[in-house]
């Protein structure tokens, strides 16, 4: 390896993100190197900006670069609805939709006995405070299909009973998908929710 | 997409990286941003580090901090062999095994009619120069094992025939490789060069 120290340094640094390994944070410092004036300059400013700029929402756990983030600021979002989500890649994903206009909560994680987690390691208690101070009338649980979301979604669900409406997402078939690349339990789902045509 | 702005052009410059898309950016970018002190600062500093200081080694075409680069610089490496290498990864990979002892010439591509790269677009004329002002004496052609690269082999073969000792990286059955899983270009390659035990 007869790179200077700091390019190794740096290839080190960029195998830990997720995705990357030593072979690939090698290619793309090289790559980087190669156009370092027109994307290597510029990408190395912004995650120096980002670093320092970047926070989580204190309500709501997205991440944005204010203490409270866009959508819990502005009182469009204010619908009475809240999404909750396990991660802030989830939040952002809904968003990209373009279909819920109410506000999110992140929980950031799932209730887990293996791992250790339980509700007071999640936003849990902050979710109830919210429902109260901002006047909710419906909890959408958008958490993953998985065993620990559908776990951290019955427990959500049995504390929060009787005060709101309590929603989840429709399960069944994807669009575009094809019944033969799907899985029972997604067969099965949509099957017992069919619908009248 | 409600991230701020920084954070959308963050992920959309990240996306650009080889081996990246869209997806695997945004998770390498929530990931920095969880880590920002520990692992996104200093990835920010060293890039900016490397932006400014990284350059191209004007004799070998090695990457490197100054415009010689440590390989050309070190009197050890003059032992009057040049390995010719594709690509700067190429010639990583060739420095990690350890064992080449001399200096390295890096082509920075291969000879392709298809995309219109002849031999004034590599750098053969320089190769040719050094081995007169080097007292180079073996020239390893250690190009890859594609069509473009033996190529370029033939071709610079064809230049330096009678200057220098010309020699190519052997081929066979890679250390650890299973027969069942090489490809029978490699078998028969491995099965006419075979040697006594």
């Amino acid at each position: 390896m007869k790179a200077t120290r700091d390019i190794d340094a740096l290839i080190e640094l960029m195998a830990k993100l997720p995705g990357l390994g030593p072979r690939s944070a090698r290619r793309a410092v090289l790559h980087l190197i190669r156009k370092r004036a027109l994307q290597m300059a510029p990408l190395a400013d912004l995650m120096t900006q980002v670093a320092a700029t970047a926070r989580e929402c204190l309500n709501c756990g997205n991440i944005g670069t204010s203490d409270i983030c866009d959508i819990c600021e502005s009182d469009k979002r204010a619908n009475g609805m809240i999404c909750v989500v396990e991660d802030v890649a989830d939040l952002w994903a809904m968003e990209r939709s373009g279909v819920f206009k109410g506000r999110y909560h992140v929980l950031g994680g799932t209730l887990s006995a293996l791992d250790g987690v339980g509700p007071e390691d999640l936003s849990i208690p902050r979710l109830v405070d919210r429902i109260a101070t901002e006047g909710i009338t419906e909890v959408i649980l958008a958490l993953n299909a998985t065993i620990d979301g559908q776990t951290t979604a019955h427990y959500i669900a049995d504390q929060l009973q009787d005060r709101v409406l309590l929603t989840s997402l429709a399960q069944g078939v994807p669009i575009g998908g094809e019944l033969d690349y799907l899985d029972d339990g997604t067969i099965s789902a949509a099957l017992t929710a069919r619908k009248a045509v």
